[in-house]
């Protein structure tokens, strides 16, 4: 068995590195300065498109043009994942210009080189099944399992609507505070703890990512506007308690 | 030694319960229906008042009205401390009504019965010295000290900005997360399940403490300002970027 990853930054670096513990991996990067992984085989764009089951590690924003452009260069019955943060959109490319003989799994392993720096045991992988056979899917999950994956099915929209209302929301409003410059104080409560330690938890990664996960999600806009909302609610409902008093 | 206990409510009854542990302890409730801790030796309002030392501990909404009407009936040299979970106000409340020969240390216990559930050792207690020489406060200091309280001396001032944009950022962070009915997902990232604590750490609170810990600080204002502005700032950067491309 062997497969190929499509892709080799940062998260496309670690995927097939994790991989290459268990399958054959061969990789190809448009970019000559980025690093193999020590057990993965560098090939062209040419050979990893050969390969009969792909893993799409590009970011979001550049997904539909490489999707586009290595369509009609596959192999009949080849099965391609993407490993897209956000699902809606990466499902209705691949949809739309891969062929109808290719087979169709969208993915997001919920972790990168950071949170599984100690280990991606437990960890999970959202799995939502576009265009192939339920054996193909349970193959895939069972792999999954097996290399101790906490994979989770489901469709793109619960996928998309979830992860705007948690991820989404957590990384929006890590931003606010990493613009109110909070720091740590002597009479720092426990919450006040935690609420720095959000902003730690998001505001490492760039911008674009943050800019990436708000925009390529279509819940994003519905969630900002219900957390200014619930924001003005309890601004105004403070004001009249203080008003009357 | 003795001292006085005034106001039995829910933080009054846990304080003079952890002090009668240590000294004896004479309490006072205008309310009947208030419960007398087993070490504590409950009087009457005019008993109470002839103690030595007396910790207030009535809710800041009553505070006012308290002090101006005991104002008179103290003895030369009584020391007073509140116990209010804001400092500005308390202090200049205490300095306009209380006699020239009152002692004054405005405090913050920085914990309370559910805080404090395990064990009450190494929370923080702010001392803020109104009216009082050094080596009273510094006894002070000493006690809290040996029951192993950790003891932060700083400004009515200080205390109030510091705890608006810590406790106060925090709760009215934690009111906002609970009106947009965040619940727990099994896609939930580590950061999302540290907003969720945020919410279980404030919203047990009745609503009430809430609007006084906002209502009774000077600096909530500005703090509730800046993160009105933050966001906006976020949501406008945001828009901008998303209309760009």
């Amino acid at each position: 068995m062997e497969i190929g990853v499509y892709g080799l930054g940062r998260f496309g670096f670690f995927w097939a590195d994790l991989l290459s513990e268990f399958i054959n991996v061969k990789a190809f990067s448009r970019s000559l300065k980025r690093l193999t992984p020590p057990k993965v085989e560098r090939v062209s764009e040419e050979e990893v498109l050969k390969c009969p089951v792909i893993f799409f590690c590009n970011a979001i924003s550049s997904f539909e043009e490489v999707i586009k452009r290595i369509a009609g260069r596959l192999k009949p019955n080849t099965l391609i994942m993407d490993t897209c943060s956000v699902k809606v959109i990466p499902a209705k490319i691949m949809e739309k210009y891969l062929p109808e003989n290719i087979k169709i799994i969208a993915t997001h392993p919920m972790f990168g080189p950071d949170s599984a720096k100690k280990s991606y045991k437990g960890l999970p992988i959202i799995i939502c099944p576009i265009r192939a056979k339920n054996e193909i899917v349970t193959e895939w999950i069972d792999f999954f399992s097996s290399i101790k994956l906490k994979t989770i099915k489901m469709t793109p929209e619960d996928h998309d609507y979830q992860a705007a209302y948690t991820q989404g929301i957590t990384h929006y409003v890590g931003r606010v505070l990493a613009d109110l410059d909070l720091k740590e104080s002597k009479i720092g409560t426990v919450g006040y703890n935690k609420l720095l330690e959000i902003k730690e938890q998001t505001c490492n990664d760039p911008w674009q990512l943050f800019l990436d996960l708000q925009k390529f999600n279509p819940y994003t806009k519905e969630m900002r506007e219900k957390l200014h909302d619930s924001l003005d609610k309890i601004y105004k409902k403070l004001d009249s308690s203080l008003d009357m008093s």
